[in-house]
């Protein structure tokens, strides 16, 4: 099955992380892709990387990419993850597949809906988990579980950063 | 602050479970309560309850409560578990505190509003995080983030059952 999770309210890529955690609590094979987002020092990551069961690759530099200017690094970047993401699916060898914010990479261009489709099509048995804002439609339509996350309100609105245990 | 994931559609417990895992990955101490779901052989009890800086207390029955009707023991469960988390609160010893399925509690009328808007008053620094469908238009209007979780569509309408690994 294709889930999707997307939509400008918080809890995309926690929600991901709770059904990484639910998937490896009945012992199966997990893993987690992250586009956009080459950092390690999320909390998540601190308490994913020493779980049994889960493989993880990150994609992306430490910095936000420029939408209306991506860097040549950025597409690379993306291109390796998409490739690593094919690798992975036509291994066969885990059960979940989560590509954490994949849905912003094709929105910003740096992958095309066509690749992200591709992937769809190769997910097989395994269960294939896209996540981030600006789900395409041609993605919603071929998804079997979508969930719009809608920001009724939050409380960066209000001014509160980003906080660490919280948003990373 | 306080968080509520609302809605109908998939992602509220996994969002709180991902809170849950990135907070514990900065050390943070967490205490986990879940309403209406006393059974442990969900995939992310078992991840969880081996993880140090968690705490994990259940309330309810293995069966679903009737919303029409609902047992005696369904309120005597949601009751106890209101005293434990005013207890955690007011404990102040933890950073981070779920509350999984109180708003359904509150909705079903096995709490009332009054008593999750004094959980509210007792949050005190930690961040509190409540999930469940049906958050209660007070319940919204106090709390700092709301996300409703919007089912655009779901593979339950096409008979998919709720699937090991993936639902629990």
């Amino acid at each position: 099955m294709i889930q999707v999770y997307t939509g400008n309210g918080k809890g995309k890529t926690t929600s991901s992380l709770g059904l990484i955690i639910r998937a490896l609590g009945h012992n199966w094979r997990v893993c987690l892709i992250q586009f956009m987002k080459n950092d390690w020092d999320y909390g998540e990551i601190k308490t994913l990387s020493k779980m049994p069961g889960l493989d993880i690759f990150k994609f992306g530099t430490k910095d936000f990419v420029n939408p209306k200017n991506p860097a040549a690094i950025d597409y690379q970047e993306a291109e390796s993850g998409w490739v690593k993401a094919k690798e992975i699916l036509i291994s066969d060898k885990y059960q979940l597949v989560v590509l954490d914010e994949i849905n912003v990479a094709v929105f910003m261009k740096l992958l095309s809906i066509e690749q992200q489709l591709e992937l769809c099509n190769l997910a097989g048995k395994a269960e294939l988990v896209m996540t981030g804002r600006y789900a395409d439609e041609q993605l919603i339509a071929r998804a079997d579980l979508v969930t719009e996350m809608y920001e009724i309100k939050h409380y960066f609105a209000k001014g509160v950063a980003s906080r660490k245990g919280i948003e990373f």
